[in-house]
């Protein structure tokens, strides 16, 4: 033990001490986050109490819509994504604190950032809570990256990858479609991975492994996803019928996925059992692939058959694809980002291409006569979009690797990795319970490993 | 170890191997319900784009005042319910994971099933929110009998136990009255368990008692359960006072038996200590004994008095009835169910027939001569229903259970009930943690378990 | 381990067995509920049928409007406290449901005494889903001053001390202001522990340390008081902007305080680690300081610096303020809730003055003129309310305090304070892990304990 510890010293006392660095980057954050709102932001036309007036009906104020969105994305963010995160036997305080530092200042970073693009007039930011629904939506593209990355990169680190937001309106929204968030999230994140590479890892870390109450947490991280994901695919959408449809496509969606993905689970994994890390990711799957649909006409049917396509595609690549991509292409995806995101977010752009052309040629009958060349311009146009999201994603992501790379970042050392103790005060508890090294982990586990077979003895 | 970890090798290589028979049963199942959305579902109302025009106000749409109470339910279910019953030390991915799965098709299969039977017209089952709140009452009628053999089925045979939603809709809704649900979901799983008897497990099983954690989590379970309980009471009553009434009935009754499951914790326990198996499920009694009354003029302090008693009698039927229904008549109700949905159902049917009877001559005061007369008929038909939804549950349960019996549907033996590790692949730490039996746990220690007497030694 | 069970057989035995104490108390109290329910409480206007109307729109009853904001608040109360409170190693049973039981009947207690103060006329309570919120208000306070005193006292002191909120409806609503249930609650709590004051406590003991599980779901608590924090903050506010701003501001408020928290806690603790305690309470100091102003037009930039400069106080009086209180004021605060409540509610009140004249200015053009000196004037009248309710509350603690030093309300030895094994029969684990001692829990931990140095070797 005392050989251990004095690593741990050595580490903090160099290059991870949070010290100073942490603050120090944190409260010029802070600084420029107060300045830019004294000077830019101010209230909105339902925050304004200067802009009510006699006649002004209180309940109709946004707030009534608005809010009951903003709280279940709120519980998505917060609650779920930081459960989900917390599955490492050692880094619990890790995932689920980073989490909330990172999404913490990523929606103040969003506010502001699509303040400047989508809410600014007269020289201000308008805020209103529908401005902080709209960042959410930021914070879980950042989240979704972060995925990519996990116990892997600093909190000094995530705080600097923030950039990602500028990058996210720079192309997102002359797009449309939620369904990109996903793809951009993905992709922005591998292309950190990516620059990120340590070799080593691909032979596994006596750290990366679950435990038996990591499990748990991480599970119940993903109900609270499944629980509240209607929510969040009906957020933006239009009031009405439009967002009553979203919620039953996206429960459809995840239905499907979540029962496909426990046949799925039992088919391809050893002894015919069920794999936990299935049971926390791929059952999500059907929340992405209805997403580019999610309020249009496509009957519930094919909200199901969505959620069994995106389900396998998903299990399929964390079980071929990922390993794949570690070994050979250099991109260690921690979560398999690229299978629950990626993947699903893929086709459920190329399906709702279909419905789209089919609803707007209902809305604009002249279009009938020439729908199929406007069609197949249309098509053409959608994945020319989803191309250059990609791209500019990917280019993002490895740019802002190639900043986190910089020194003075705090980034852990290959055998701290997955390892809370470094940045975190633990409890006395932590070093007693045996490490997975020690228990054989490598060896009878599931992993959340990408450069390792994941239980591939079939 | 070593003999341990080859008896579960054995076990799923022959009888509970899941690699085929639960991919094969959920694709099949999966493909019926997809072939049944494509034929026979369609958008109700709210959610048909087609059926809206100019004049349709976005915010009256029927989504807005069925979505909140929609997603309350769902924490209830796959929160509440999963983390209720992760109480076994080592059984908790199964309680929270066999959960999620089975609530999951019921609640598929629940909009099919009661869509044909009070959605259906113009040749389809017409879907909005509304349907998925019924589908939830379903399903958590599923839940509630899953209590009965927690730790005891395979997740196949969990799946094949879903033919208890078509009985279920056979008999309840000619009855009315939600709280039906409680006691035909009571009835039904004890006459499950009835058939699926361990003779074996009266001795008590090692694996059969909780951990400090799981202890924790499952009263987490409770609370979220206790939290959202008024909405599930709410949800199918009238909109306006009615539904008013009914979360304010809920919250008093609750409270009430709160209380008073701690006073008698600690009254009949040993040692009068507080018993955490008490805590989790006793408090909650309350929540069932004003259901019938739920939505009428009733008053608070009635509210209060059914929560009192209906606690009552819960924890006499955990301390008294429960052992003498598992040594006498090989009823091993698991959970208790007979005790939280049972006794209090019956309870909380016969408590509302008076109330009942006196809105009843108050709707329609022509009543009020032969009131008498009526009073007394009105009365005998209530109690018909509850005897013939009884019977019909227990009928149901032990059909069901026979259905259980057959081979090729991985059921558990004896030596792995409760026991994680024979349908998951467990993490390395599993193994690490003393079991119950190493540590004295038949001794020490409060148990959930039916056949021995539970803290008796007043 | 023998000597040690036969010592906690011994105080159950005798001091500390709630087998008569508690059910004889809580009885008595239910008692005296029922009562009261049934002589004075009846429906209010929207939840009694008889003053519906042929008129009456069923979606303008009350229900709807509050229901949201009083579930939100019942997951802060029962889910969000009930987990903050768990962070001890082993008191997690009682951290999480002692917070349930004393919730319960706290709600239950208030939903009578603020009935008496303001919902009664007619001869009579009436009762709606507003007055549920209101005792959740008098409830919150209850478990901010349960938090002084957290692991040292019994059940039965606990429902005894609910006598706050009788004090509570003495003072509070005469000042106007929810900012002040936090100060309130503060001192109360402060006048409790001072007279329960433990010396041999100021020395550690050896079961006041948290574990990595304690810890884990001690931040999941502080999470979901997070995300619902500006639905408490907003339940009482007018109507429409009004509320609109005060979720605004408490988001805003809330986000600077965690940014802020994590440098401090990074620049404070000793090897610049984060400290988890610092991540479970400093980062939610922020939404107490927006209180007082929460719903005023003060700007988002300003909701900022509130949020910042609240949190700066908190890790300050939890870095030095706390031991000093501890050693040399007798103020053993347990979960440091003059830091959380105290420091930022002082604040809170203190920044609220301006902006509350300017607020008034606005109103009443015609205070222009005079407005220097009746600004003194109110800003004065502002501080003699903050000071009497300081002073009222300390008393009613103090007083409180001597109450629960009367014999047979089942008080814990020192001994036996954070251990759960005095009141609950505990699962066979709970006496195999190692308790904090033997692994030198009190010099490599930070501790929630106020008599050592916390955290300060810089």
């Amino acid at each position: 033990n005392e050989p251990h510890l004095r690593n741990t010293d050595k580490m903090t006392k160099n290059s991870a001490n949070l010290r100073v660095r942490l603050p120090a980057l944190i409260f010029a954050l802070e600084v420029m986050i107060i300045v830019l709102y004294a000077v830019f932001v101010t209230y909105d036309d339902h925050t304004n109490a200067l802009l009510q007036t006699n006649m002004t009906k209180p309940m109709e104020n946004a707030v009534y819509q608005d809010y009951p969105f903003f709280a279940d994305i709120q519980m998505m963010i917060f609650i779920g994504f930081g459960c989900l995160l917390s599955f490492f036997q050692r880094y619990g305080f890790g995932g689920m604190v980073f989490n909330f530092l990172t999404a913490t200042f990523a929606i103040q970073w969003a506010i502001l950032i699509q303040g400047f693009f989508h809410f600014y007039y007269d020289g201000k930011i308008h805020l209103g809570v529908i401005n902080l629904i709209n960042a959410e939506f930021a914070c879980a593209v950042v989240l979704i990256s972060f995925g990519a990355v996990l116990g892997k990169t600093s909190p000094v680190q995530l705080l600097v990858s923030l950039f990602e937001i500028l990058f996210e309106y720079l192309k997102i929204n002359d797009a449309g479609g939620s369904i990109l968030i996903h793809v951009f999230a993905c992709y922005f994140g591998l292309g950190v991975t990516f620059i990120l590479y340590r070799p080593s890892l691909n032979d596994g870390h006596s750290k990366e492994c679950t435990s038996y109450q990591s499990d748990m947490l991480s599970v119940l991280g993903t109900l609270f996803l499944w629980v509240f994901w209607p929510s969040f695919n009906c957020a933006l959408t239009l009031r009405g019928d439009d967002q009553h449809r979203a919620i039953l496509h996206t429960f459809i969606g995840l239905s499907a996925s979540t029962l496909t993905a426990f046949a799925l689970s039992a088919m391809l994994n050893k002894n015919g059992k069920l794999s936990m890390a299935d049971v926390q990711n791929v059952t999500l799957a059907g929340g992405v692939t209805v997403g580019a649909s999610v309020d249009m006409m496509i009957t519930p049917a094919a909200a199901y058959a969505l959620g069994m396509l995106g389900c396998t595609a998903c299990m399929l690549g964390y079980k071929y694809l990922s390993p794949f991509l570690a070994r050979r292409l250099r991109v260690q995806d921690q979560c398999g980002i690229h299978n629950l995101h990626g993947l699903t977010g893929l086709i459920s752009t190329v399906a709702a291409i279909y419905p789209q052309l089919a609803e707007l040629q209902e809305l604009i009958p002249g279009l009938k006569a020439g729908l199929g060349r406007t069609a197949k311009e249309q098509a053409l146009y959608q994945l020319a979009a989803l191309g250059s999201t990609i791209a500019l994603a990917a280019v993002g992501g490895m740019l802002t690797g190639l900043l986190l790379k910089l020194p003075y970042l705090a980034s852990p050392s290959d055998e701290f990795c997955f390892d809370d103790e470094l940045f975190f005060n633990v409890p006395a508890d932590y070093n007693q319970a045996p490490v997975a090294q020690d228990l054989g982990c490598t060896e009878t586990q599931d992993k959340h490993v990408l450069g390792n077979e994941r239980s591939t003895e079939i």
